[in-house]
């Protein structure tokens, strides 16, 4: 018995935990959109297998795949991995999963928010995205968890940042996105933030990194390592369109204190060199009329702030760049000393536009 | 993390329970087959929703509904009711879903037996049968069951009854038809079963029910109620084509003994007047070539013995007839003095080709 309940999280005494706190496992969705990844996703796949795996070292996975492609993806991953026949529209778990929310006597529950892939027809990037819509709710009852449906709101997973500890942080370029929720104020978004993933205080970073095709997620340019303490992505190079977004966001930070009064340590995490879609692999790509195409010398939008939290572990995101993949390394194993820093090469990730963070979707443990 | 298992539920110590030990949840699957439930499929589904809302009083009911049917079945059940996605070719889970098996140490396990839509190419009742075939197995990973995996041997769950004591019943219409295992003997059938079920002693009735489509399951002849003990459909009509079958089921059943060495304690539960399909009831069913038509004045493989056993209760279908009707409940209330005989229209479940116990899975409670 799964209910889909009216009230909302803060009136009910729950909170969306920081991703640094225990989970129970990680849900993810199989890549396979032809006119996204290219070669019929075959290397996407390839890329989120050892993803999977990788995470399934040090927490529950499970892989949410269509029916299409559910005895390829079976095949491919191995039997730690829980694979369940689930429609989509693509592979982004951390947009159109469940936000999970838990409180102080052991229970967890679900918020289910209104998904238009990214903008809707305004700019949305692809139609329709109602498989999508529907992920969180599955999710939710699959696992017996009741959850909080909301009618008209429209939100990403990976829009939000929370610190488990009153705070929040999201981008304006985003969530104040025409595309969104226009009909909306400011002061309305940030009360349904504060409802539903129970927050005293949301901070709004200006924008997110150069070319994010989601109008900006928090979860590219920043991360919250613990509370108080965030990464942000970070170039040196002012010439670099990513320099005044970065310093706009960092300068913000720095003057802002959280919702228990705390300045945040504030740690920068350069991004890669340029990562440009090369003519093979824009020409694996199907070319479909109302799909963001991938074109040949497209800068994509690398950081390594797209990182996922697993117990006892950092699953960041590798650029074949020696420099800044082991500057990455270096500065997570400090900010992060009981945690393994585990690299995965996430090209072909990023060649569908989002990275680690946005393909994978914890599921705290209720304690 | 679910395994597939290569050993056998008998050299790990599980045997299947009688479906009258207690029970976690009940599986069930959306009918939606345009060719075999007419009218789109709609009365069907109002009789699934009430059979599954019935059986929700007693114990948890999964709904399996395919991507296409997901809003349908999710708006048309009641929150006690889990609703997960599941690709499907048609809505037995009793034939379908996984047969699960119980140790004495509190653990469950799982039999995916290889499903070929009771015949195959020879006497199938549709082709293709494949999204059928994954059933077992997706069930057991939502659960996280591992499970027996079957290579080559062909069975449905109701085809074989089990009193969880040692021993199982069938038939040998549908277990040595032809169109099952004809490269394997009687003596290595009963072997499979032994190994997979669990038991020490099989027995095999001659015969199912007159004009059933699945050559004889054992469900729609008998219903194990308690080791020992069990209900045969029978007609006091000798002119009837059932009569002799059902003969010839009782009269080998007086005969025998089961594994414990216990004479069996047989009621005979009568048969409804003949069910024929009218003429308006044919015109809803798409005619397709490859699938089993549904003509008027077909006569039904109608049998009370196709009930379900849940947690507290007896989940009966009924024929409108009013006196085998009432003469069921009557000997159910007999044979069941602790639970409830709850009644539930099945004309639309029986024109489909099964009944209440054909589309109902009983998980058993691991203890």
């Amino acid at each position: 018995m799964v209910k889909s309940l009216k009230s909302t999280p803060r009136e009910d005494g729950f909170r969306m935990p920081g991703e640094f706190e225990q989970h129970d496992k990680c849900w993810m969705v199989w890549p396979e959109r032809t006119d996204n990844w290219r070669l019929g996703g075959k290397p996407a796949q390839t890329a989120f297998v050892e993803v999977a795996e990788t995470i399934a070292k040090y927490e529950e996975v499970t892989m949410c795949v269509s029916q299409s492609q559910y005895e390829a993806a079976r095949g491919a991953l191995s039997d730690k991995i829980r694979v369940i026949e689930m429609s989509n529209d693509d592979a982004w778990m951390r947009d159109i999963g469940p936000t999970f929310v838990i409180n102080n006597i052991g229970e967890i529950r679900g918020v289910d928010w209104r998904f238009n892939a990214w903008g809707g027809l305004l700019d949305g990037l692809y139609f329709p995205w109602d498989k999508d819509d529907q992920v969180a709710r599955k999710v939710c009852e699959i696992e017996n968890i009741d959850y909080y449906s909301l009618d008209d709101f429209i939100l990403e997973g990976g829009s939000i940042h929370s610190d488990g500890d009153g705070t929040a942080m999201v981008t304006e370029e985003c969530l104040l996105s025409e595309s969104r929720n226009p009909h909306m104020t400011k002061e309305e978004i940030e009360q349904k933030l504060k409802d539903y993933i129970g927050v005293e205080k949301v901070l709004w970073l200006p924008h997110g990194i150069y070319l994010d095709e989601t109008n900006g997620h928090v979860d590219n340019i920043v991360h919250y390592c613990a509370p108080g303490v965030v990464v942000i992505a970070w170039t040196d190079d002012e010439n670099d369109p990513q320099y005044p977004l970065s310093k706009a966001s960092y300068d913000y930070l720095v003057n802002e204190t959280d919702a228990k009064g705390r300045k945040l340590e504030i740690h920068k995490l350069h991004i890669p060199d340029e990562v440009l879609i090369t003519k093979e692999e824009s020409e694996g790509v199907d070319v479909i009329a109302g799909t963001l195409p991938r074109e040949e010398g497209d800068r994509q939008a690398a950081s390594y702030a797209n990182f996922y939290i697993a117990n006892k572990a950092i699953i960041l995101p590798l650029f074949s760049d020696e420099k800044y993949d082991n500057e990455a390394i270096e500065l997570l194993g400090h900010i992060f000393p009981d945690r393994e820093i585990v690299g995965v090469p996430c090209r072909e990730i990023i060649l569908g536009g989002g990275n680690i963070h946005c393909i994978t979707q914890q599921q705290p443990t209720a304690k």
